[in-house]
């Protein structure tokens, strides 16, 4: 599975940006609010993969949750899949917990799912697969 | 930038090998110890990029400092620099703080320079550029 992004939380997506940009050597390609999570997201390209800064929109969203138990920082990597449906199963088996049944449409046009942190040492793990065009069932 | 590899610290690396050879679907490619940070770390591929997984071997290690504050998790994010003092220079232009004046041999026949991740949104991030045959300095 390749690294498709790292997720990192902040509190003020502006300010971040700019840091990220002087940093990086180049500004977000894009800007997008995902409601369901309560969260607005910027993303950097990095190579093959991304870098996405999350703020969150609201007080019950996860984003805001985990500032309030530490601090900003790395939240989570994501790892591209062909078929989350197929590696859904395939961690199932292995004894991983998903932290929904089923994927849920994430930013950049993708069915997003993660796996629980307390089995993975800790670390929040996304999977993402992009969603084809074809795909109906999200 | 590209994302070279993420960081993440663990306590017992036999275990997490295993852990993360269920994750990733394929078990690490090598092993190695680095004597001067005080680890032993195991890599896995994800695509172009790595995981990285670290254990302390000794008490003052970064590592060890790491779990003791909190817990097992994300640690670092790395990324490829085709020339790291460039690069350095650069960024201390931008107002980085560089944890050490000059790179440092790391793991993976690299130089690594890390960046203070209180001014990087908390986040603790590696620059690493690959040794060359050629380069003398290090």
């Amino acid at each position: 599975m390749q690294i498709e992004h790292i997720g990192i939380a902040v509190k003020d997506l502006d300010a971040s940006n700019a840091l990220f940009e002087k940093l990086l050597g180049e500004g977000p390609y894009k800007q997008e609010t995902v409601e369901a999570e309560g969260v607005v997201t910027s993303f950097f390209r990095s190579g093959e993969g991304k870098v996405e800064l999350l703020q969150a929109t609201r007080e019950d969203s996860p984003i805001a949750k985990f500032l309030l138990r530490g601090k900003e920082g790395l939240h989570h990597v994501a790892f591209a899949v062909d078929d989350i449906y197929a590696e859904m199963a395939r961690l199932r088996g292995e004894g991983f917990t998903l932290l929904s049944d089923s994927p849920k449409r994430g930013a950049d046009n993708k069915l997003v799912v993660f796996l629980h942190p307390a089995g993975t040492n800790g670390v929040l793990v996304e999977l993402c697969q992009e969603i084809k065009s074809t795909q109906t069932d999200v």
